[in-house]
């Protein structure tokens, strides 16, 4: 059967209309960088000479060792909104021809805004969110069906039920939306986290359309609120059409074969580091389903860079997460970085830099002095705290601090705050869809969220919030990632809870959400907390004060983390406090005297806003 | 009986005919800076005018709140080496003279070499190492009197001790001398670490005298060897002469009165540190028997800066290890350090920069990028590598690596060499005199001594060893200090096992010495392991190999840390073994074969010079 079909297509090949994928399906006239490398794909396509109308150049044109790819870069530049036509030709006749479409941006496309420490971003994974369309649970273009009672299965969450829910989000005090990767992810198993993607220009029909996603972000900014793209760079998923008909030996990392990344991300400036190890870590493959992208190649490079800004344009995002940052080659995807914030300068993009030394995330942090030892530059403006999520996963079961426990993990994380080039551009979490919840480790004690979620909502960076975790929900990553992605309750018809409603939640769920949103709500026009500096003090008996201030405004922090109620003399932080006497707790809305004492309950924190 | 005598002073202090003290008590012609402050002191000497002979500037007099002291600055510049005359004159009275001797330098003074990653660096504590002169143990000018069943008390160990095995030091293959410090050290209990000092111009009486020390110096030079001493510019004991009558209320730190240091040395780069913190780091006491010195005070720094230089000049000292470095003023102490390196350009000095983080640490070396952040330089040519003694003491009890375990602690320790500007000016060392001794902490297991010992020998930096250690001794920090800094056995006239001598060790002695002699007199000439690139590999199994190699030589060190036998497959460090197929072990002399493979017993360790 397979057989017949490559004869057929074999057959056909010397009178097909048009190409079977053109990738970017259509582009925009006037972007920063005018080359546009367009891919042409159709079996035997690479016999043919390329042309085009309009008098636009064309300035290369790349055949591999794949007959069936061409990839064509023009000069857009001067080039007006239009449809441009492709002519395919065999001894100079026309054998096909595409049309092309080159689509006028949108007014200040380029300098649109994008998330920052105002925001406070929450993370979706939309399977397991809510299902709003029922009908797209299974459908039959993609193999894996709807299994809601499989924890890796899909459960028929999608973007419909995001578009429903995001008064909720809102509510919540979230400002930015971060939906793990809609693109199609055809694997048979596990596909619903979406990071092996098999069609990088198309949303998955199980979460719905491309034009259900330009409705969600157009939805998500009538808001008010930024819609980020989780975006995958370093691999795509063993399902992908290209990878089935590779356009060269090379676009993915072979050994020859499967061979695993390392995950000892470290190779990639230490100094000391053998080639093999170096080379294992970004050209080992994440897992076997996953082909590693090689974005040393140049037709690779461009291609994951037009295919990122396309989305950007297209779906007029507001950011980027880019998961596993520093998995890629570390040349290639500083150019990628480069390509996208030349284009968007005020684009903003967080990448996923999982290390646990401070030093080795601030290398990755644009402009960063620690990368410029090695003349690295990522152009990434934003990393991730890790060091600050073990931090917060390790301080508040500790009810005596000692020299380095407790809340002296906290203070010993922003100890380093100076090696990052841009403190304000961290994004601050306590958890994501790859850890263990927060609840689930500190076992719903609320004392210890409210504490947690108060220092997220106070400390510089950019707050993450993870779906779910604002009612209560707890996961345990040892029982594997099912248990850290439940369904967010109500997200389905018939769920006997309804957590998305106030009707709908129980007392714990309201209890949790209730805080969250307060806090979260109060920080969004909070300018002290957004870009303030902060002046923090060693913890004394496990008790963290830390102000956050500027020139109008002082905020203080104290954290209780003993088990014991404890009161301490403010004398000590008369360089903070200056001349205020007194501070309105953010959280219970009572004053509470600052002039010579401050009496806490234990596991407790205040958020007072001095006056 | 005090009171007469400060009437009795009083009543002299106009007729006296010299002052009590001068500092320095002399001075070299032609000298780099040529500015030279001498402190005089004497019942109110401030109460003169002072002049000097043989034409010589006068460029500054400082008189202070204490009419005790003045500080007079000459200018000496061109004045050739030669007695000076100072005069103290009363209404053009002259009251007193006081002789003052620029004395000629040694030829190539300035230029001396120092110590550097060629060397071992043999660290003893004088009091405990052997007792050479057992008729100074105890003396009428210093309070506390020999006790040598005191953990805490004075032993009698001397000058006298180092000289007589200087043979044994050299036997074992060190090539530098750090001597914890020899001023006299005038406290009433626990006198014998030194760090207390009452006199910084005078060597303890009860370890000899400053001619002692002269020829220590010279007896190491003859033996090829290098004297580094350990100066201590943060703090000075309680007894010291000025700090019992101040020159200025500022001279140390004062509250008033006593407050302790915080000991968080990071709030020094912390940008978020609170003033208060950041203050009571460095101005707190380190103790409250040793009054902290204020480094902002210029007379101060000078007065450090040249007792320093006195002492080099003076003494023809190889080297410094500076105590307590970051708990210096972070600006007086930059001063001070380049002070020094600007007299003596090679001259090496390894600061006591005590944190557990690599970044931190960098910081404090010279041309640090990372200090550069806050444009700050402290030129400190050499840190001690604290976060490789913290995996040391980790590692070898780890029978599996897991994923940051056992020799990955190793690994992970020179993953972020690449932030020291000079990674061959690492001080690396198992253990101190500050901390538990690594015999302790492994229970005399020769192998974990072997796999350590082998390891320090063969990384790059500065490898120091702790005097006893290399017998076998332990020593638990948690049964206070005493325990960490016994008596060298043999040091002592009647001691009933003398390790001195091969003669007098009992085998387990003799098995640590021949082990640690042969790996460290090997180590002597090996420049691949002085200044050779390294290249290291992931662990793997537990099994970490790396080479050190430049462009004649290659050194592979394979270290087994699992519990069971090892074979692993060569083909993997293709890129660092080259053509070589076997290697000769420089612990056994036996030809290992490394074409293909390689068996490794558990808990044991290769060191192969590849041929």
């Amino acid at each position: 059967m397979k057989k017949l079909l490559y004869i057929l297509l074999f057959s056909c090949s010397f009178t097909f209309a048009q190409a079977d994928r053109v990738e970017p399906p259509f582009w925009y006239a006037g972007m920063h960088n005018p080359e546009l490398q367009i891919l042409f794909y159709g079996k035997n396509i690479a016999q043919y000479t390329t042309t085009v109308s309009n008098n636009v150049v064309i300035k290369n044109v790349v055949k591999t060792e794949n007959p069936n790819y061409v990839f064509v870069t023009i000069d857009t530049k001067n080039v007006p909104a239009s449809e441009l036509t492709f002519s395919f030709k065999n001894k100079n006749k026309v054998a096909f021809t595409q049309k092309y479409s080159l689509k006028a941006r949108k007014a200040n496309s380029a300098q649109r805004a994008s998330y920052d420490s105002s925001d406070m971003m929450y993370l979706i994974m939309p399977d397991r969110f809510a299902n709003g369309n029922p009908a797209n649970d299974s459908e039959k273009s993609t193999t894996e069906k709807v299994k809601r009672d499989n924890p890796n299965g899909r459960h028929g969450g999608d973007i419909e039920g995001i578009i429903k829910n995001l008064d909720y989000i809102k509510e919540l005090g979230a400002t930015a939306v971060w939906v793990t990767p809609l693109c199609e992810d055809n694997d048979a198993r596990g596909s619903y986290h979406g990071y092996g993607q098999s069609d990088v220009y198309k949303i998955d029909p199980r979460y719905g359309t491309n034009e259900d996603y330009l409705r969600l972000s157009a939805e998500v900014k009538k808001k008010g609120m930024k819609l980020v793209l989780d975006y995958v760079t370093n691999h795509w998923g063993a399902e992908h059409w290209m990878y089935k008909d590779l356009p060269t030996y090379d676009w993915v990392h072979q050994f020859p074969g499967y061979s695993q990344s390392n995950y000892r991300m470290a190779t990639q400036f230490d100094s000391n580091a053998s080639a093999v190890d170096k080379r294992q870590c970004v050209d080992g493959w994440f897992v076997p389903s996953m082909p590693d992208l090689n974005q040393s190649n140049p037709l690779v490079l461009n291609y994951l860079t037009q295919n990122a800004i396309w989305w950007i344009e297209y779906a007029e995002l507001d950011g980027f997460r880019v998961d596993t940052y520093s998995y890629n080659d570390k040349e290639g995807i500083s150019k990628w970085t480069k390509a996208i914030t030349d284009e968007y300068p005020y684009f903003n993009i967080a990448g996923e830099v999982w290390m646990n030394d401070q030093a080795q995330m601030a290398y990755w942090q644009k402009d960063s002095k620690i990368g410029a030892i090695q003349s690295y530059n990522s152009h990434l403006p934003t990393v991730m705290d890790f060091t600050g999520m073990d931090a917060l996963a390790g301080a508040f079961n500790e009810d005596d601090a000692g020299w380095d426990k407790g809340m002296f993990r906290m203070y010993n994380n922003y100890v380093n705050d100076f090696l990052y080039p841009n403190v304000n551009n961290l994004l601050i979490f306590a958890e994501n869809h790859d850890t263990g919840r927060f609840n689930e480790i500190y076992k719903n004690d609320f004392k210890k969220y409210q504490m947690a979620m108060a220092l997220l909502a106070t400390v510089r960076g950019i707050p993450q919030l993870y779906y779910g975790s604002e009612i209560g929900m707890a996961g345990d990553k040892g029982k594997g990632d099912g248990d850290i992605r439940h369904d967010f309750p109500g997200g389905w018809a018939g769920d006997a809870n309804n957590a998305f409603t106030k009707a709908g939640r129980n007392a714990q769920q309201q209890q949790y959400f209730d805080f969250t949103s307060k806090l979260f709500t109060w920080r969004k026009n909070k300018e002290v907390i957004h870009t303030g500096k902060t002046t923090q003090y060693l913890p004394d008996n496990n008790v963290y004060v830390y102000f956050r201030h500027n020139d109008k405004e002082t905020v203080m922090v104290a954290i209780n983390n003993s088990a014991e109620a404890k009161t301490f003399k403010t004398a000590r932080f008369t360089e903070s406090i200056k001349t205020h006497k007194s501070g309105k707790d953010v959280l219970t809305g009572k004053t509470v005297d600052v002039s010579a004492e401050v009496t806490m309950e234990p596991k407790s924190v205040l958020v007072l806003e001095l006056n």
